[in-house]
This record gives structure tokens, sequence and C-alpha cells, in this order.
């Protein structure tokens, strides 16, 4: 018999729902903010994710060769489609431009680990803006999401670094370009990977133990100060990480947030603030990541443009709100449950599904010869407000019977009134 | 410079707008007959593909073998999805069910005609449900979409036929079962293809010139009556046509449907009513299409259920609604543009923008030191109602100054009042 392909979702109706409930307040908090939906398709060249770094992303590539012999992939992450469109149309793009999308992603793993090989990953990008006030901007439409859900900033907390901090560290040991975002990706695994493997990594792109033991510090800071402290007064890391948080004070958003230098991300393309959103119990994986890719143009053969975004699975939130009980509990849409007794009523009452349909509700009409308990039953199961029904008698007053179906009272009601 | 890849589309805000007008009146039109959303992965394995029949669906396959071996493609249509999804829950279905989806489907093509590899493709299918009432439900659905659109039964027409006709056509020449559905899907093509091409295929499965022009005389006909004479008094699919006019009658949509016994479809599995629509003037291809397939899924390996869909592109139907004039002129749906004057309100403005998303309006806020001009310009741009301007003397007072950009009027109002 035959079987969806492995690590794939379907969607019957009643996961539909939850689905369409999620995305739609995706929808919500990016318009709220102003952003634009854009959409690109799921399958693109594989050039446009070949990247040296030794991302996870790239090692779990779902690629293949068509029938043309071209390399091509289902796309792992959406953010390399985005910069692609905005090269085409390079110059006639009015800046800044504040995009979003909820494409459907796709990864590949040998190993089979429970893991699925698709999710759905909300996208928010602002290109053509410097300064951390595009990176606010981006928390403001995290927070509120999960406002818009029922989840709390006691619930889960954002945590904020930047690369510079990394390059910072990195640079006064003369580690910079390739090597840098290569480190950064392994360094992301630190608190992941048993510490014999990172330390073997790094050693690999030519770190020693004290360089190692220094990272390891400057990582564990949680506090501005000592970061400060850490870094120099002179720290651009420390500027712009002060600059982000004050703006998010303006905001009213800062309860959401910390500062934790140990938030790296595992992408190599990041060059400026980081963050990924966490459930304070600790309990799941990251919620949601994002950061500055100030540079990912010009990896393409573009030229560079400013750009900073997150992406937002729909996995992991989903989980932390069932855990919450905040998942709704949806009926079908239905509004009404339109029935004619008998064959000879059949047509009728098309007639009056038709004149409910053009009024724009949303009219389940029972196509088949079933007993009235069936269609009781029927409507119950739907979750519908009323069942209208087409009966003899009524019918030839030119009325029919309605059956509010919350409160149980039943009228009869003219046609020319539905 | 990375490319999309040949025969894809990006969608941009621009695009992406009409794209999501048109997909929320297949919504509308689906849920006000009661359907319900599903969704399945764009991937499957190719086996759920492979019928013997010579379809075109299936000859350009987007197929491929994927790391672990697996024979995998990307889904050129829907319905076996849906037959698969169906399967798999078996008995745990309350039947009927009613079930849409506008998922993306793909083919590949070795020939280059400037034709697309993916399109997105509304699907509504009824499950469980014997009978015509069915057919006319979801026709019922169509012109109800169709309406919506703006779109009148004076441009276009949804031609109906069952696949009836040709079984007792064929039947009484001993043809039946697969060779009667590679019949069908050769026939199709019968007004596409050289009239030698297409007698040499129908020889190969063994009709000769007397049977290929008692096809071609019935193929003709667009009455009943005379379908009636052609096939004899007892014929099932004159009954069954007839059944179905008679209940579109009482849906009113007569308007809209013609009999037409060249109308056949393409693909292998159909065993009743089939109907595709197509514009007065002709000069596109198939709008949509349709019909009844009650024995596909014990092609797949399960016990047969009588099921009735459509599956309707995104792409003609565009085309149509350009040459008429019925493409909206959608803005970005931004409702206020805010504006902190200077850096030191910028804060302030973050405060303003805050209150405005709470309050649910779609707010974008200037996240930059632009100039008035700029400012006034980007509002025009986005097509917002409302610039709301953050200046210091105003501020000072607890007030914002708000510039409605369709009347021209500017007034002081106090932030509580936002």
């Amino acid at each position: 018999m035959a079987q969806g392909v492995r690590g794939t979702r379907d969607f019957y109706p009643d996961d539909m729902r939850v689905r369409n409930w999620l995305f739609e307040r995706f929808h919500s908090a990016a318009r709220a903010h102003g952003f634009e939906e854009y959409d690109a398709p799921v399958l693109e060249s594989e050039e446009l994710y070949t990247r040296k770094a030794g991302e996870e992303i790239v090692g779990q590539l779902y690629n293949f060769e068509d029938k043309g012999g071209r390399r091509v992939a289902l796309r792992p992450e959406m953010t390399p489609s985005l910069a692609r469109m905005v090269m085409a149309r390079a110059g006639a793009l009015a800046l800044p431009i504040k995009w979003y999308s909820i494409p459907q992603c796709w990864r590949y793993e040998r190993t089979q680990r429970g893991r699925g090989r698709e999710h759905y990953q909300w996208n928010v990008d602002i290109w053509g803006m410097d300064g951390v006030a595009a990176d606010a901007e981006l928390l403001s439409v995290l927070v509120h999401f999960f406002e818009s859900v029922g989840l709390g900033s006691g619930d889960l907390v954002i945590r904020i670094s930047s690369r510079k901090v990394l390059e910072e560290v990195l640079g006064s040991l003369g580690i910079e370009g390739e090597t840098f975002a290569a480190t950064c990706v392994i360094v992301d695994k630190m608190d992941k990977l048993p510490a014999d493997v990172v330390e073997a990594q790094l050693a690999d792109l030519g770190l020693g133990a004290d360089a190692i033991s220094r990272i390891r510090a400057v990582l564990g800071l949680t506090d501005l100060d000592a970061l400060s402290s850490a870094l120099g007064e002179g720290s651009a890391a420390v500027a712009e990480l002060g600059a982000l948080f004050a703006l998010c004070d303006a905001y009213g958003i800062s309860d959401w947030l910390a500062f934790d230098a140990s938030v790296v991300r595992g992408l190599a393309y990041y060059t400026g603030p980081v963050f990924e959103a966490h459930d304070r119990a600790g309990a799941l994986r990251a919620i949601c990541g994002g950061g500055r890719y100030d540079k990912l143009i010009g990896t393409l053969g573009g030229k560079d443009l400013p750009a900073t975004g997150f992406g937002f699975g729909d996995m992991v939130v989903m989980e932390l709100l069932a855990e919450k009980g905040l998942l709704p509990d949806l009926a079908s849409g239905v509004e009404d449950v339109v029935f004619g007794m008998g064959a000879e009523l059949r047509g009728a009452a098309m007639q009056v599904a038709g004149r409910l349909r053009s009024g724009g509700r949303s009219v389940d009409l029972v196509l088949e010869d079933k007993r009235m308990k069936w269609v009781f039953k029927h409507a119950e199961r739907c979750g519908a407000a009323r069942l209208v029904m087409v009966m003899p008698d009524e019918w030839a007053e030119g009325k029919v019977r309605i059956k509010d179906l919350g409160t149980g009272e039943e009228s009869a009601v003219p046609i020319e009134d539905l």
C-alpha cells in the first residue's frame, strides 16, 4: 500500500486547522509591522547552498540531479532564495524592504533519529538597513507573535548576542574571514558536542588551547558590563548590543530579552546581532533564531547589502504551545448544515444552500438520503451553529425550519429572510 | 550569479498580493460549501504515479532517486496524495468527506516550450458518495468561485460529459479495463494531435477504422437527445448526465454548463461524469477540469471508495482575468506609516507604533533618519491611509500629528486616543 515519504507530514483537516491558526498569527504579526509577503520555489540550484563552513544545514542538503543533469536541492532554508530574489532586482527595489514568507524547508539526514525531513519556517527579513533599529523591529515582531498566541515572557526568553563578540575575540588571535565563519559554526555546537570533539575541530582551524579557553570564558558571559570588561572600552560589539537593548526598551519588550554571549547561531553568514528564543524551562530546542547577515549577497556573486532576519519553525513552538495548554480547539468552520427531507426536496435544499452561501455563510449541504439522527450527529461533529431543515409542510409555505444548535431553539423562517 | 531553477516562479510582494487574492477566493468558495482544507507533502513516492495508461502527467514526472536510493517525485497532481491519505485512515474517517487544498504541483519536460514546471492547483474533492449530487456540488463550488472573481457565464462555459459515454461505445466493441483507460487518454488528445497519429495509437490498442469513426461520431455530440439516440434507450451514461443537469438546474447554475461529448479528460482514473471549463472565446487552455474516479484507491492497493473532484490551476484563470480586466490593483496593506522626527524621537515613534499595532493596525515604522519628502513618497508607495508623525512640540504635549493621506487633513491626536 502506498505510503508517504519518510519524515514528511500529512495535514488532515484537524491538523490543518491548527496549522492555519498558527500561520495566521505569523501573518498577523508580520503585517502589523508592515512586512509584505513573498514566496520562492521549493526547488533551487544546489550552488545556492554550497558554502564551505561545515554547517549542518549544508551537510544535510536534500539535493539531487534532475533529468537535465542539473544539481538542484529542496531548499533547506529561505534566506538564500530571498538573497537571489533581491539580487535579481538589485537597483529596482525601493529600500529598505521588509518582507516575510512561510516556506516549507527540507533536509536529508542519512541517520534516522525520528526527526522530520521537512518543516515550515516563518521568515521575516529587512534588507537595505544598517543599524540595530532593524534588529529591534524584528524582535518586536517576535514578541507581537508570542503575545498573540498567549505566550508570556515567563514562558520563554529571547537570548541575544552579536557575531562581533566572537569576531573581536578571534580577531585578537588573528582569525578572520572564512575561518571566522567556520569557527562560529563549531563554537555554536560547543554545548552540544563533547569538549574533545569541539577542541579537535577548532585545532584544525588553527586555534590552540589558550584561544579555546579565552572563547569559553567570553561565551560564558550574560552581563553587558562583564562583556565590556572582557572586550575593552572601545568594543564595537558592546556598543552595538548596548544600542540594541536601549531600543528594545523603547519598544517595551525588555522583559522578553537577555544578553547571552553563548548565542552564536550555526549558520556561516551572520555578521552582527544574533538571537534565538528558548523556553525558560530549557526543555526544547530553539524556538526561532536569526541575526544580521550583511555579506551574504557577496558570497553569491552580488554586491553586498545590509540585511537582518529570522527563521521560525512550526514544530518547536507547537510543542511549547501544547505543553502550556495554549493550542485552541478548532471546529470545522461550517456554520449551517442544510438538509432536505427526502429526494423530492433535494432541489429545494440546493436552492436554500445556494442562498445562504451567496450571503457569505459556510454551508454543508447533506447530499445523500440520511436519517435525521445522522444529520444531527453530523452537524454536531462539524461544530455547526445551525441546522437548516427543508421539510414538506414548511417548504409549501415558503419557509424552512432552523434549529439553533447552541440554544436548541427551533423556528420556521421565510426563505427570503435567510 | 545565482539563478532560480528553470520553469519556476518567484513571487515578489506585488505578485504575491495577486496570488493571495486569488487563493483567498479559492478558499472562500470551498468554505462556503463546507469543504475543509488539508495538505500533503510536495514529495511523494514515485510508485504513487506510475500508472500504465500513457498519460502526459506520468510521462512528465519530476522524479529522482533520493540519497537513500528511494524513487521519489515532486507531485504532478494532488489526487493520488489524497487517495493515500484517505487509505491510511480507511474506516476512521466519517464519510462523506469534503476536502480541499491548494498544492503546488510539478512536472518535468525535456523539450522546452516556455511552459512552467510548477503551478498551484486548487483541488476540491468529495469521497464516500455515489451519485451525481456530489458532482453537482462541485460544479456549484466552481460557479461560486467564478462569480466571486467577477467572471460570468458569458465569459466561460463548463463542458460536461461522462466517461460512461466512451465506456458504452467501447464496451460494444469489447474494449474494457486498462485498455479502456488507455483509450480515453488517447481520445482526449484527438483534437490536439494529427489524425493519423491518434489513429495509429488507437490501432495499437486494437481499434480499427470503424471503431474510430464511431468514437468520432459520438464525441461530436453536444445534445443529450442525440446522445440518447446514439447510445440507445437504456444508456446509463444518458441517465447519469440527465440527472446531473437536472440537479444543476436546482442549483441555478445551468447557464454555466453545456453537455459536450468531446470532454474525456487526459487522466486514466476517471470513471463517471467529467468536466472542464473553457473561456467562451476558446483562446486559452482548459481553466480547470475534474470528474468522478471511483476506482483510484483500488489501483493503489486499497479498497475502492467512490470519489469525485476537480483540479484548478492558477495560471490559465489568471490569463483570463487579466484579459477581462478583472485583476485587482492591490496596495501593500500597510495602514499607517509612523515617523519620528530625529533620532531623539526614535523611541517615542516605537511606542506609538507599538500602540497602533496592539490595536490591530498594520504599521510601517520608518526606522532610519529620512527626510520628510522621502517619508511622504514612501507612504504613498505603500498605499497607506495615514501618516503618523511624532514631532517634538506635539510629543511634549502627549500628542502625535496625523495626516489623513486620502483627504490631506492633518490633526494633533492625544496618544491615548490612538
